[in-house]
């Protein structure tokens, strides 16, 4: 399927990165329709106008008629919805998604999903600490990372399909990998630092330290305000990889832990000025 | 001494947070002079107007005049500059600082120092990271603590000049605290969360990362641009407050690590909830 102005899109699932998503296709001039848990959500979508049509319920005739699908919903009911309703598509439909784990969902829907209909799993690097479509925002987009999962089921037009999706998001740079390759990133980048947020936050009881803090533990904590459901999901999903890549940062962290028992300032330094570094990579590119 | 617009301001070390502190009280009308290292950087200040005097010279006439003098300059530095000049305040003066652990610099320089010259040390909860007058900002004081140093060897009066910089340079929230209270909760805020990012930072050497990552990554090293001299010295100068916290957060950690590989949903669902409920209480007040 390509993808045009004429493309009728549905989003499942109007949460903080659906909102989004509404958000920046209805501004770029497509045609945004979803299906959605609370009819409040959709009320204030459409006084927003950042949808065009949205529904409680499991519309079949607005499932049919739109080619391009977007799931923005829990991993476990993204499969078990696939699993008991895909008859609702029509063929040729795309469908994507914005899970943040692929094994245990693209691995799991690729194999069971009808021959006339692709699936190319996607994940964009960008979110709030926030849930809900009233935290949904396209201009998180602008500047941040879109990583495009390409598995051998896949054909060539529709990884394209989805990288022109990021591209018409707003998403500055668009890459491919596998599912394994995603999960251990995403075991890294994201989970591990997740678990890193809710461990400072919760380890120190001591009361009226907001009053003395600086921003280094604001940023540090940031994503300490977490979607338990969401996240517990993912780190089961995720197990392996995740507690491989907090193996290595305790193992680093001791290192360190070591040098400042031992007074050891000539190794601490050296730490620090690699640490420095390597975070100039990671600066974040100009928002276009 | 009290602190009024005929004050002479003598700041010692026009470095980050020196240049800032240069800032906020030239914009609110102070007189500023400065000792620093180099040249350059006084022409800098004295281009944009937020010195009215510098030089790279032990100034016996301007040390003198100066009644408050306020040392914006690495830890050990600091505890040999008083050793060795404090001949040179005249009676009367007030000194401060920014220092970021209070062990071994103010119990250090109290005993020492001469007893018509009073010494309440101070830390300006905000920083940068990065190092230089060139990225010197008055604006990070906004919204931002300030911690006043009080012991017995201080003065009422001493306590309230120093709270009233604090209003002057523009912080939020000023609060008193002991040199074991201070350094207690800096070894949590501020000293392990610099050591969680630079680990983070150096823990996984995988090329190509910045490609893929989100924002919580680079808000968790943020500060792993770190200033190694400085750094280190602050983790040798509160090495036991250190690991102790060091320890309480690798506990909290193995515990969360625990769960997810036990698969054990409830109890990270837990964890989390209460981190986020804790964050809260973190958020920064509003700017003024």
């Amino acid at each position: 399927m390509t993808l045009n102005k004429d493309t009728e899109i549905l989003i499942i699932g109007l949460g903080v990165i659906g909102g989004g998503y509404a958000k920046a296709l209805t501004n770029a001039g497509y045609k945004v329709n979803c299906i959605t848990k609370n009819q409040e959500d959709i009320d204030y979508a459409l006084k927003n106008k950042f949808i065009f049509f949205g529904t409680t319920k499991l519309d079949a005739e607005l499932i049919a008629k739109c080619k391009l699908i977007i799931f923005a919903i829990y991993p476990k009911t993204f499969v078990e919805w696939i699993e008991k309703n895909q008859s609702l598509f029509s063929a040729g439909t795309l469908i994507t998604d914005v899970t943040g784990v692929k094994a245990g969902v693209v691995d799991k829907i690729q194999p069971i999903l009808r021959e006339d209909v692709e699936y190319v799993s996607a994940h964009p690097m960008a979110g709030r600490e926030a849930s809900g479509v009233r935290y949904s925002d396209a201009n998180v987009f602008k500047g941040a990372n879109f990583i495009v999962i390409n598995t051998p089921k896949n054909t060539k037009e529709g990884i394209e399909t989805c990288k022109k999706l990021g591209e018409i998001l707003g998403f500055s740079r668009i890459s491919e990998l596998s599912i394994e390759e995603h999960d251990k990133m995403i075991a890294f980048l994201s989970q591990l630092t997740h678990c890193i947020a809710v461990s400072l936050m919760t380890c120190n009881q001591e009361p009226n330290l907001e009053k003395y803090t600086g921003d280094s533990f604001r940023d540090l904590t940031r994503i300490a305000k977490i979607n338990d459901r969401m996240w517990s999901e993912l780190f089961s999903l995720n197990k392996d990889c995740l507690l491989e890549q907090m193996d290595l940062f305790i193992d680093e962290f001791n290192k360190l832990r070591a040098m400042i028992d031992k007074g050891d300032e000539k190794s601490m330094r050296e730490m620090m000025r690699k640490a420095t570094e390597r975070r100039m990579l990671f600066d974040k590119p100009t928002k276009k």
